[in-house]
Parts: C-alpha cells; structure tokens; sequence
C-alpha cells in the first residue's frame, strides 16, 4: 500500500473541507492499494475526449468530475457504451451542459473517459463504520435481485485471506460466483484480495469511514472496480473507555472475588433493598468482610455500620449501592477516596429513564478515582466460588462451571429461576444493565483466566464498545465456549429495546456476522440461551464431525434427522464394516444405516451394545439416542444403562457428546433428569433441543477451529 | 380453452406414441387455452424461413423441429439474434446440417423462425404431476441467481386467481416483479391468468404430465411464453382408493365409537400385547361389549371369549388384532364376513419391514368385505368421549378439545406423555402406522363433524394421498385449527423416513405451500406440535391483527417483540388516546409504546389496570403478557389476578386470546401452570414459546379467512 500516496489525497480533501473524495482521487486512493480500476483519463475537451477514449479502446463511459456533484447521474453527468469518436466529443458537450444547468455554481473539473467493463459477475465490495463496530468490511452480490434479497456479509476490518474468501462463500448466491450453467467461475483470489485491501485501506486510515466498490466486475481473470465512492469523517466520534486487559483484570478480580464488600444503604427493614442484600451476602455464606454502611445505625443484622466507608479501618474491594440515584455520585466519591476497585450500583433512575446525566456525572467520578462500575439498574451479581450473593434476588449456590449475565433484570430473574429448577451450576451470574463501564469485555476477559468457568453465556441487547467485545471474544472462544442472545434482533425488537434501555440494537446481520467472526454461538431465544448454558460445559469437545443416531423408535429418529439438518449436523456415512457390526446386535427388520433403527421391542441389551459400539468405534464423534419408552426397556433402565456405558467409556478415557431425546409415559422425565445427573443432555417429548444442545457445542467447536 | 384442439393434439402424440409434444404442437395447445407465445412460423427451406422472418419481423431465434431431438440446443438446434434475412437463410442450412449429424435417423418436420421476446422480468410458470399431490401448478423466476436461490411456489391445480396472485407474490424475489430501481413492474394479472391456464390445462388433461413455459417474459403489458416443453403420459398410475365422504363418515364412526370391540388375540398372559389391550379396554372405563377372541379359553379376564368373531351374537363394530403378521389375513377374513366395519391392525412385520406383500393381502381381504384398516404397525387409539383405550400403551383419560394422530409410535408414546405431563385433555389419539387404508383424510372427515374436537394435530412422514389430505384440510381447517408435523422434511430427515415406514417423505417446498393452500398450521418440531395442540384449542380467535405486549420486564418486552417479529405478529401501533390511557397507570419512567412496559417494582394493580384496559379497548385483539417476579407483586398474584381480570372479560362476552411470559425465580412455574388451568397459555423461562402458540393460532385464523 502506497500510504504516502493515500495520505496525501486524504489531506487535500481534508484542506478543502470536502467529505467526499472526486473520481480520480478515489482512483489514486485505489490505485495506491492495488485495487483494480478501468482505465481512464481526464478530459478538458471534446477534443482531448476523443482521443483519450481512442486511446483506451471502446466502449467507453463518460463521467462529470466535480466535487459538487456527488449523484453524478441525477446530473445528466453519465453517459455510457459510446462506440465511437464522434459521439465521444458530442458527449462531452452534452455532459458539461447537462452539470452547468444542474449546479451552476460547481466547480466542474473536466469530464472522465473511462474504459467500460462488462462480463463476468457483477459483486459489491466495500467497508464502512459500524458505531458498536468500529471499521467493517462487506461483500455482496450485485444486481437488482441480490439488493432486495439483501444478500451480504461483514467482517471486522482488516479481514485477513480466510476471513475475505468465507465472506464471499456465505452469502446465500456463492454458488454462482462458483460458475453455474456453464458460466465461467469468479476470480475468488482476486476478489478475496479486494476486499482485504478495501478493509485495510479503512484500517489504516479511519478518516476514511465508508468505501464502496460497485459494481465491481469478477471474472475468472481477476476483479475490477468499475465505480468507486469513498466517504471521509475527519471528526470522529470519540475513542471508547479502554483499559487495559491487565487493568482490567487487576480491577475484575477484586470485584468479582473480594476480601471485603460494603453495603451503601444498608437497611435492617424487611423489604428495602438495601436489607435484601445484606441478607443474601450474610446468608449466602459470603466469608469475607461486610461493612454496612449507615448514616445513623451502629449495627444492621449484626454487622458494625459506618456512617462511611471512608471511616472502615480495612481495605474495601466492593461497595455495592442501594441508594437512590441522586445520591450515588457523592458516596462514590468517597468510595473513590476509600481505594475501593468497584462500585455495584443496583439504583435506577439513570439514563434508561432519561437522566443521561445524571449517569454521565457518576461516571465522571469513577473515572477520576479509578472506580469501575457494574450497572446502574441492576440486580447485582453473583459468584459462587465465594459464595457471593451481591444481589436483592433471591440467593443461588449451586456451583458449577458456567457463567451467565443480562442486560435486563428479567432475563436475570430468569437465569436464576432456569437455574433452580434444573439444577443448573453456575460460577456467576451478573447483571449488567446500563452498562455506564463494565460490560461484556470486562466479563470475557475475567472469565477467561477463571478457573471456576468453563463456559459464558451472556443477553445482551447492545455492545456499548462491540470492538472490545469482538476482540475479547475472538481470544476468550477458543478455550471457552461464548453464548450470546442478542435481543432486539428485528427492527420490532430493536424499537423496544430503545425504548428499553436506550440500547442501540444496530444491523442485525453486522451482529450475526462479527459474532461468528469472534467464535461466539449464538441462541435465538431465551430458552436457547439457557439450555446451552446449561448443556455446553457437560459435553466433551468432539473430535469431528461424524454424528450418528442410535433409536428405538424410527419416528424419532426421522426427527432428529430433520433437526441434524436444521443444525449442520453431520450423519456420518456408514463404511459397510461398521453397518455390519451393528446389525449384529439389531433384529433384522431393524434398520442399519444412519439412524440406527434397532426398534421399539429391544431389551436393554441392545440399547446397550449399539451404545457401546457408537463409543467404541473411533470413526465415530458424537451419538444422538432417542429412547421409546416400553415394557421390555422401562425409561429408568435405558437411563442407567446409558449413564453406566457412558461413563464406562469415560473411564476408558473415550469421552464423546451424547445426547438423548427420550419419548414416552412421563416416566421419561424423571429418566432424562438422571441423564442430566450424569451429564448427558436429555429432554423428554423433544426432538429438536437435544440436537440443538449438540448442534451449538458443535458451531462453538468449529468457530474455535478445535474441529 | 378449446378443449377439441388439444384433444387432437394429445391424440396424435398417443398414436405416434410420443412422450412429448413438437414445438408447433405446444404452440396449438397454449394458442388453444390462450397462453400468449411469440410469433412464429415453419420452414422446410432457407427462402421460406426468411420469408417468415421478413413478415414476423426482426430479431428471430430459429429452432430445429423433430420429435427426436428433445434438447435441441445440445443438438446444435438453435440459432438466436438473426437480424437479416441473409442471416436466417445461413442459419437454416447450418441447423439441419447440425441435426443430421446429430441424430441421422431422425425425422426433421423443418425450421421454426420465431419472433425473439426479451425485456421485462424472466419468470418460469408451470405445472407438474407430484406423485402424492397430483396436478400442480409451478411460478418461479428465471434467471440463473433464483435457480440458484431455489425459489419457487406451488399450488394444487387447478389454481384460481387469488391463488395465482399469491403465487407471484410469495417468492423471495417478488419485490422485483412490483418493480424496483425504476424498473417496470410486471403485468401480474397477466401472469396470474398464465398460472391459471397452466394449472387449468393440467387439470382438464391429466395425461399432461408436465408443462414448463421457461423463460415467460414478463412486463407491463402482459407475458409471453419464448419457450414451452409438455411432456405427457398416457399410462398413469391407478387412482388411489377414495371412499365418498359420506362412507368415511359411516366406517369412521363405527371405528372411533364403537359399541361393541372384539380383540383377536385377546390374552390372560400379562406382558402379551393382547392383555394389554384387554386391560386398557377395561380399565379405561369402555362402557360397550369387549368380545375377547382366543383359540382355546372361555373367558379373558372376565369376558366371555369366542373362538371366531363369526362366534359372537351381536354385532362387532371394531376388531383389535394382536396376533402376528401371517395371520392377520385370516382373521379378517373372518371379521368381512361378520360385517366388522374397522379393523385395528397392531401387528408389525408387513410394508415396514419389507413384507409388501403381505400387506397387500391384507389390503385385498378388506376390500373385499369393505372393512377399513387402521395401521398395521400401530399402537392403537384412543377416544376419550367413549372411555376408549384400544391400544397396548398406558390408558389415557384426561378429556379435551384436541385430537392428534401419529404415523410413529414413538411419537404417540411422546403424545401420551407430554399431555399426561401437562394435564392436556384430548378428545382421541390415533397411530397411523403404515397406512395401508385409514389416513390422515379419513381421520380429518370424521374429526370434522365430532363434536368433542376442536383442533387436531398430525405426526406424518408422507401422505399416501396427498391430494385427498389438502381437500380434507381446506374443508376443516376453515372450522378446526389442523396442526401438522410433516417429518422427513430434509433430505437426511426424508432418507430416515424411507429406511423407517418406507414412506416417501417428498419436496418439502411442495409440501410446504400445499400445507399452507390447505389451512394447516405447520409445526417445525414435535414439541411446537405438541405445544401448538395444547394451546390452540384454548385461545378464542383473534378479531384482527393488533397484538399489544404488556409487560413489567423491559428485557422479556425486547425478546418478546423479536419473537412477534418471527411469527409475523404485528405490535399494533399505539393510537395516541390509547397511548395516554396506559401512561395512566404506569409510572413516569415506564415506557408506553408497544410494548407498554410498566417496569419492575409495581405492585398488582398496575398489572391489573393495564391488562383491564388492554381486554377493555376494541382495537386491541390479542394481549401478550410479561411477567417479573418480584415481592410487590409475587407469582401466583399476578397468576390469579390474571386468572380473574381475563375471566371477568370473558363473562362480559370479551374473548382475546392472552398469553404470557414469566421470568423469575421456581415459583414462577406453579404460577404458569396455573394460568394454563384457566386456558391462558403461560410458559417460564422463555420468551419465544407463549409467542410462538399465538402466533400459530394467528396463522390459523388467517389462512381460514377469518381475520
């Protein structure tokens, strides 16, 4: 890239207080980072016209060069397929004619003779600003029919080769780009290539805040951008809050594990907020220090108060706040002056009323002691590793290896009931609502190097800073699986959210594409989100991407077929050996083949074999079982058989995905319940979430690229 | 149409025994049902064929003409773009010299000279035979991008306007076709009444097996076919076995409420099929007469036993068969001579095991008496309103509106649980099996006209007659929601349908828009069928399409406008007056909007005030509820006074369907399961499940016209 070239375009447009770049600058721009462009002159004459286009070979187009005129064709400044001299020169006339009516006043810098390019598939490369996103680059197809169908892919800018060449085999039309009915196939290399340099041109120089090459022509030869736009800011928004991940996990860890907690509005009145955490932290068995702080009382539910933290003789790592709104900036001063790491700040009446700031002032006072905040409008949090409740819900100690947070209260309320009546552990559960500092990198970034966590799942209906989040995702994926429900999806949602928390919900597909490009598996409800959370970390990793169905009842394993479809799963093709040894433990009007269908009147022994055989065989990676409850083979008995088999293998050291979806007589409840014990994902009267669970743990394995 | 024209056509094809029509014939055939195709004329020499150029006017495309050569372009058979008469005489010699290397032995009938159509949108009209369906009618766009994308609909034919109409406008691309980026929008009555004639066409002359009009040209002023191909078949396969609706009645009322059952192969023996049947007979509460049928003893558990049903007195409505395979044949025999009406054929070993055969002997025996077959390879039915448990599985008794049918019995295993679990009532669950005879349109006839039904919801994995189903479905889905569960809906889900009943699980695209033609509501999983037939039945249908979300989490508000967004649900926009009546009872910070979100910390009232106002205004049809627990106002009191306000409402004569989300702690369920017992759908933990049921019912009422 030829940046002094670049550098030098961008500032005489900045001189000339333009936002937008003239043809030939942007071509200067595109030749300076090898993008392919037709060839082309400037003409200051009918004359100077024709002999350029002599030159170049025709056709030719012609086009207005002027900074006034951005829409070159609402101008009459457009002219195209001039095949001769002749009407070259009369073109000429008519195009400066047609600008002078159009805009008097223009500064017209002569007309542009350019070569007309044609053939091959007509594709849409570019890169623009996302405000959670920062610099992306897209790639779609052209052409009317791909517009109304919305056919496009981003990627974080710069995209790399991989990433550049996956952009362009997403979109839903790829396949034509890979030739059909005998049309020759586009240069993917070519194209990969310009969407790398559109996405570092934007990269390396973020002034530059959209770029559009289209219509880009791609044949088998190589790519050219036949039209050009380039847009500049040169007053970017500011840079978001960005401490460093050693600040941040210095921070993180005391607030998440603390030595001690104070407690702003402390109350010993049932039903005040300020009581309800007292209670939880004391109740909860949180071993560290609690200091209620009270500006009158000496004690609250046995604990010392203080009048302020600032009068505690020992360090504090958290004050969590249940004080109204108003008060909040002055006793985070003093929290400030205390050394405090972080303020929980439950309160509301914050920006997602109104009082943007209000929470700006608050956050002014954080920044100048060093405080980070959690919230406001928050329920709190929890973490389970030191019994910590901070939080006015109702208290959850179940441990285990997951961690969840939430934008909102309600989906928090939700993560802890979900939690209760499934048994489900949990390292932590946080509540991030207005998010005014800590939000989803902080929590990536804690979680990461926490051992009591294997795995995060997070709601969330906007990224305050969707770069920080990205990046952090993108490392934290590769060892730990990340969930995201992202709400406010559809343009519905997305109003409500505004009206919600003032959340920017942005361009779904910009979401749904950087969230793949940073590894994370994302949940389309609510109750997807919870069932990975709850099934993602009790699953091996498999080792490739071989799936087989082990049933009972045929009709079941039809639906689980359709469902392994729905989630990219991929029934393995059965190698005739291994049909053969399954067959021996099936009765021959069972069904070999993928699913297995070794019928509903077995006893619990083939169950049994078939199992052992899926485990055993190292062709294989993951077994899905649908159970059909009967006499022969009662729900308990295929329960514990498959808990045993499993776990037998398990001690072998064969540790695969196994998932069962389990029809019958609600006895298959209490059945898949004791799968569960034994981690081993199991639902009764679903054929669809058993898979679901596999199919995420897969799309989290293949984005970490651990398959 | 002028019927006489096209006779001679398919006449002449029959008696060359042709399997498809010249290019001149095709010409006749749409010239006869007004189907409009360019100008054109045969040649047998180059003068001529630039006579008929000259007169038809330029550019033409230039075609060989012999029944032998049916792709004639791979033939060297076409010449498009002639602009002169030089050029067509050249092009003449070229073609026939083509085609005699070609295929020297075949007949060359000459050239055809037509007139070249191009501009406006290229679109495909068509219609096929589907070999469960028959005649269908096709619409797609042409063009290489829509191959691509694969997007087609289709419509039973013969197909009238209105559903013409919604062809064009449910593809994908259908923006194109109303005309974007200035492009002229094409002429859609034209291409209606193309679809129309088309599928009309078909109907009449059902030896028209295909018809493919590719490319059509499409534009403001109407449409031309360029090209037509007919492919016919004299030798169709016979026409299925199609009871008169008023026979179905007759036998499906005697089956599904018989007074009197005889059980071939009745047993004392616990464990044997035949006992279980006695004792779900008996211990169901069956009040009609329970012959048992036993080669040696006198009684089966209390009841009389005969050795032959001819032994018995009275008359038999239904037979039970729990003996094996080979001897069914028999034995029905036995029950034709007796004037059984129904025989209940559990056995398996026939068609799903390969024993085509011996199914087909059964078949024959029982037309032969004119009995009806339920199954083989089934569990049975039940039929609550009689006390009736004909089957081996576990007696079900909780009585209700839904009646459901599966072709697995795996999935009627999952029916019987899941509505156990959920203390679902049904009104009759039936296992269809192999559907030698009885099946889904049988069993739609008779739901129809039974008043203890008022929804039914079906399990298949193919329909042995489509065709039948659809005209079942369009008939009773205008009174009674009809669910399905088409399984085998994917190619790997298909190829486990195959290896499971050896049913032919067909295109999903056909069966997809046929289902919608018909009124089905379609359920994409088990649980949503079982899901949908729990709560369709209890939801009164909705008057019109405002749907208003109330709720007192913010977050569930976000995903529950997401949700509505997937199911089609449109959050009515709030009128201003309405507006302001919510701001009433809501706090200042609560957002009004849709959704109206009365926040968190409020107590009952507010809950109650909203929801009142919310059944009380008449441009509101249908509420959504978002609940978060809280101690101000704890689950079951929101339970209750939902339970109340909404029964307060229905006692007034206002009835919308109202359903809820509850987020929070465990509690929230017993408070689910409490709206549930007042018919208000209520689900913990998600947010897209409650929307989901309302938006199936949604469907429904739309596709029976009733909003």
């Amino acid at each position: 890239m030829n940046k002094t070239a670049i550098a030098e375009v961008l500032a005489a447009v900045k001189a000339q207080g333009r936002t937008s770049l003239t043809a030939p600058e942007a071509r200067t721009v595109c030749e300076a980072c090898s993008i392919a462009v037709p060839k082309e002159g400037l003409a200051t004459s009918a004359k100077q016209a024709a002999m350029i286009a002599d030159e170049i070979g025709y056709p030719v187009v012609m086009k207005i060069v002027s900074p006034e005129i951005l829409h070159k064709t609402e101008a009459g400044g457009v002219i195209a397929n001039l095949t001769k001299a002749a009407e070259v020169r009369a073109a000429y006339k008519t195009i400066i004619g047609n600008a002078k009516s159009f805009a008097p006043d223009a500064h017209i810098l002569g007309v542009q003779v350019q070569q007309m390019i044609g053939g091959g598939h007509e594709v849409i490369v570019g890169a623009l600003t996302d405000p959670s996103f920062g610099k992306l680059a897209a790639f779609g197809m052209g052409g009317v029919l791909v517009e109304v169908l919305n056919d496009v892919s981003f990627r974080l800018a710069p995209a790399g080769r991989e990433e550049a060449l996956s952009m362009i085999n997403e979109i839903r039309a790829a396949e034509i780009l890979r030739g059909v009915r005998g049309a020759a196939a586009a240069n993917q290399d070519a194209l990969a290539s310009m969407i790398c340099s559109v996405s570092q041109l934007v990269h390396e120089f973020p002034e530059i805040s959209e770029i559009d090459l289209n219509p880009v022509f791609a044949g088998p030869q190589g790519a050219v951008a036949a039209d050009v736009r380039i847009i500049v800011n040169f007053n970017p928004p500011a840079a978001p809050f960005r401490p460093s991940q050693d600040e941040i996990l210095k921070a993180m860890n005391r607030i998440m594990r603390p030595d001690s907690i104070a407690v702003i509005g402390a109350s010993a009145e049932d039903g005040k907020i300020g009581n309800s955490v007292m209670r939880n932290l004391i109740d909860g068995g949180y071993q560290g220090e609690i200091y209620p702080i009270h500006p009158r009382l000496d004690e609250v539910l046995g604990k010392k108060a203080f009048r302020s933290v600032k009068d505690i003789a020992g360090s504090v790592d958290v004050a969590v706040f249940a004080i109204p709104a108003r008060a909040v900036a002055a006793a985070l001063a003093e929290c400030g002056e205390k050394g405090v790491a972080g303020a929980v700040l439950i309160p509301s009446g914050f920006a997602e009323t109104g009082n943007q700031d209000l929470q700006d002032e608050v956050v002014k006072v954080a920044r100048q002691y060093n405080i980070r905040l959690m919230g406001p409008n928050i329920y709190g949090f929890y973490y389970t590793p030191k019994n910590l409740c901070a939080t006015f819900c109702t208290p959850y100690d179940v441990k285990g290896k997951v961690a969840l947070s939430s934008q909102s209260g309600g989906v928090g309320m939700a993560i802890v009931g979900f939690s209760r009546s499934t048994r489900m552990g949990v390292s932590a559960i946080v509540g991030l609502g207005n998010k005014s500092d800590i939000d989803e990198d902080d929590l990536l970034t804690f979680f990461e190097q926490d051992d009591h966590t294997q795995a995060i799942a997070m709601h969330f209906e906007d990224l305050k800073d969707g770069r920080a989040f990205a990046e952090a995702a993108m490392r934290v994926s590769r060892r730990k699986p990340v969930i995201a429900l992202k709400a406010g999806r559809t343009a519905m949602g997305a109003r409500a959210a505004r009206s919600h928390t003032a959340a920017l919900a942005g361009d779904d597909r910009v979401y749904e594409d950087v969230l793949r490009q940073s590894g994370v598996v994302r949940a389309r409800s609510l109750n997807d989100m919870l069932q990975f959370a709850r099934c993602l970390p009790m699953m091996p990793t498999p080792r490739g991407e071989n799936v087989v169905i082990i049933t009972g009842a045929g009709g079941s394993g039809v639906l689980l077929a359709d469902a392994c479809t729905d989630w990219h799963l991929q029934l393995m093709a059965m190698p005739p050996d291994l049909d053969e040894a399954f067959k021996k433990f099936i009765p021959p009007f069972g069904a070999s083949g993928n699913p297995v269908d070794i019928t509903g009147g077995e006893p619990p022994t083939t169950y049994r074999n078939t199992i052992a055989l899926g485990l055993e065989d190292e062709r294989i990676h993951a077994l899905i079982l649908g159970y059909w409850h009967t006499i022969i083979t009662p729900p308990m008995v295929f329960a514990n058989l498959v808990a045993e088999v499993v776990e037998e293998y398990r001690a072998k050291g064969v540790n695969k995905p196994v998932v069962a979806s389990l029809v019958g007589d609600v006895a298959v409840e209490e059945a898949s319940r004791h799968l569960f014990d034994h981690n081993i994902p199991a639902y009764a009267y679903t054929t669809e979430l058993p898979v679901a669970v596999l199919g995420a743990k897969y799309q989290w394995a293949r984005r970490a690229g651990l398959i």
